[in-house]
C-alpha cells in the first residue's frame, strides 16, 4: 500500500504542477529535494511571482524511522516505527477575486519492533478560502467534493464537510478560515471499507482537485480589482497566517518535530497586512464574506 | 501595591504615548476602552500610518476575578482569585533602519477564598528588533538596560539579559527574534528584595524605556532606504509574526483565555512578506544581522 500510494502522490504532484503552470502561463515551479536526517525526505515545488499565482507550493514527502517522542504522545503509543507520506499544496493567487486553496492527502503506517504493520490509515482533504464571495464558486467546489465522495459512501460528503468546518474554525476570531470542503483523518479498515477501498476514495478526491479548483481560477483570473480590494485580500491573508501558526496541527507538528521549515511554511502568503480593529462597511461585499465565515452554510444538498 | 503599580502604568502610558506622538510628528494614538466580562478591562492606544511609526500599540489592562482553568493549570494551583495589570507596547517603524521595539511591565496577585494575598510577583522587560545592525544602537539600548538594573542589583543585568535571549529564541528558525534586552518574571519577595524593592526596580526599567529607544529612533528616522531594504524589513517582520503566534506565551495565553483579540494582536506588523527559502547575499548587511541573531553577543561589559 505504501509504495502504491507514494507512486500515486508523485504522479499527482506532476499532474497538478504541470496544469498549474499552464494556467499561470508565466511562472514555473522551482524544485527542491530535501532529506530528513532520521530517514526519508521530500520533493518541494514552489511557484512565485507568477501571472496568476503570487505564491504556492505543491510538496510531497515520505518519511520513516522511529516515531518521535512528540508523536508518541500525540498518538498515545510507546516506542514504534512509522512511515508517513503525503502531498500538501497551498496556492495564493495574486488577484483577490481568485480564492486561495489548500489540499492534502496522506498515508500513515505504524510498525512494532518486528516490523509488522500494527496500524495504518489515510487522511486528507481540500478547502477553499476566497477573499470575495461568489456563491457559484463555493457551489462548484463543494459539488466536485460531493461527487467524489458519493462514489464511495453516501455519508462521506456530509461527514467530511462537517469535519472540515470544525477543523478550520479560527477559534480566536470566531470565524471559519474559508468556505471549507472536505477533511478526513484516521481512515482505517472497517467491515465496510478495506484499505484498498480507502485508497480508492482518497485518490478519487486527489484526482478531483484540479476540476474543483481550476475552473474557478480560469473564471476569475482576469477580473479587474482595486487597491482597496487587494488590501482586503492581504488583511484576510493575515487570518490565514493566524490559523496556520496558532491552530493548524500539521504546521505545529512540523515545527515541533524538526521538519523542513521552508517546506512547511510555504503555506504562508507572500504579502500580508495586519490593520488594527479592521471592520468592513455594513452591506459591503467584504462584510458579505464575513457573514458566511461566521456561520458556515450548506453549499450543495 | 496593586493600586500603586496600576497608577504607575497609567501615568507611564501617558508619558510614553505623548513622547512617541512628538517623535512621530504626524500621527496620533487612537484610544479604545474595553471591558472583560469576567472583571476588569483595558485602555488600548494604537498609532497607525504615522510619519515614523507605521503601526504600534501602547496598551494597559487591569483584570481580576476567578483564575481561569487554563491559568490554574499553567501555575499549578487550584481554584483561586487573581488580579493582574500591566503595560504592553510594540512599535513597528516604517523606516527599515529604525528597529522595532517591545516592552512589557506587569504585576500579578493571587488570593485565597478569604481574599488574602497568597502570592504576588512582578514581571516584564524590553527588547529591540532591528532590521539592519548598527552596533552602537545595540550598545546604547543594552547600556540603558544595564544602568537601570545596576541601581538595584549587580546580578540583574546579566541574569535578565540571558533570560531575554532564552525567551525570544525563535526555536524553529534557530535564531533570536532580535538583539534582546531584559526579561524577568516571578519577581517575588526574598530576604534581599521586598515587594517595594521590586516595584522600585520594575518602575526604574519602565522609566528607562524612552531613553533606551527614542535616541535610536531620532538618529535613524530620516535615513534613506531602498525598496530592497524595505522588502528585507517585511520579510524579517514575518519572523516576528512567527515568534509571536508560535512561541510567545503572552500572546497564546491571551488567545486561549478569551482576551481582547485586537489588543493582543496589535503586536503584529502592518505589512509583512513571506518569500520561499530566502537567504541574503554572503557578506551583505542583511547577512551581518543574521549572524548576530544566530549567536547572541554581549553588548556591554
Amino acid at each position: 500500500m505504501k509504495d502504491q500510494f507514494y507512486q500515486y502522490i508523485q504522479d499527482l504532484q506532476d499532474t497538478i504542477t504541470h496544469k498549474l503552470e499552464e494556467v499561470d502561463g508565466e511562472a514555473k515551479f522551482k524544485q527542491d529535494f530535501w532529506k530528513r536526517p532520521e530517514g526519508g525526505g521530500g520533493r518541494t515545488r514552489v511557484i512565485e511571482n507568477g501571472n496568476v499565482f503570487e505564491k504556492g507550493g505543491v510538496n510531497i514527502s515520505a518519511v520513516h524511522g522511529a516515531l518521535p517522542k512528540t508523536m508518541q504522545q500525540y498518538f498515545g503509543v510507546d516506542d514504534a516505527d512509522f512511515f508517513a507520506c503525503g502531498l500538501s499544496l497551498v496556492l495564493h493567487p495574486k488577484n483577490p477575486m481568485v480564492p486561495t486553496v489548500h489540499a492534502n492527502w496522506r498515508y500513515f503506517e505504524m510498525y512494532n519492533k518486528e516490523g509488522t504493520i500494527v496500524d495504518q490509515w489515510f487522511g486528507g482533504g481540500q478547502d477553499l478560502t476566497p477573499y470575495y464571495l461568489f456563491e457559484e464558486d463555493g457551489k462548484h467546489f463543494h459539488q466536485i467534493c460531493k461527487t467524489a465522495c458519493d462514489k464511495h459512501h453516501t455519508d462521506f460528503y456530509s461527514n467530511y464537510k462537517k469535519k472540515c468546518d470544525e477543523y478550520f474554525w479560527n477559534a480566536h476570531r470566531n470565524e471559519e478560515r474559508g468556505l471549507g470542503g472536505l477533511f478526513f483523518d484516521y481512515c482505517k479498515k472497517t467491515d465496510e471499507m478495506s484499505m484498498q477501498d480507502w485508497y480508492n476514495f482518497v485518490t478519487e478526491v486527489g484526482d478531483s482537485f484540479l476540476s474543483a479548483y481550476v475552473p474557478i481560477v480560469e473564471k476569475r483570473k482576469n477580473s479587474t480589482y482595486t487597491k482597496e480590494q487587494r488590501d482586503w485580500q492581504e488583511i484576510r491573508r493575515g487570518r490565514y497566517v493566524e490559523f496556520n501558526l496558532v491552530h493548524d496541527k500539521g504546521t505545529l507538528f512540523g515545527l515541533k518535530t524538526n521538519g523542513r521549515i521552508e517546506s512547511i511554511l510555504m503555506s504562508l502568503p507572500p504579502h500580508v497586512q495586519w490593520v488594527y480593529d479592521h471592520h468592513p462597511e455594513v452591506g459591503s461585499e467584504e462584510e458579505k464574506l464575513l457573514k458566511v465565515l461566521a456561520n458556515p452554510i450548506d453549499w450543495v444538498s
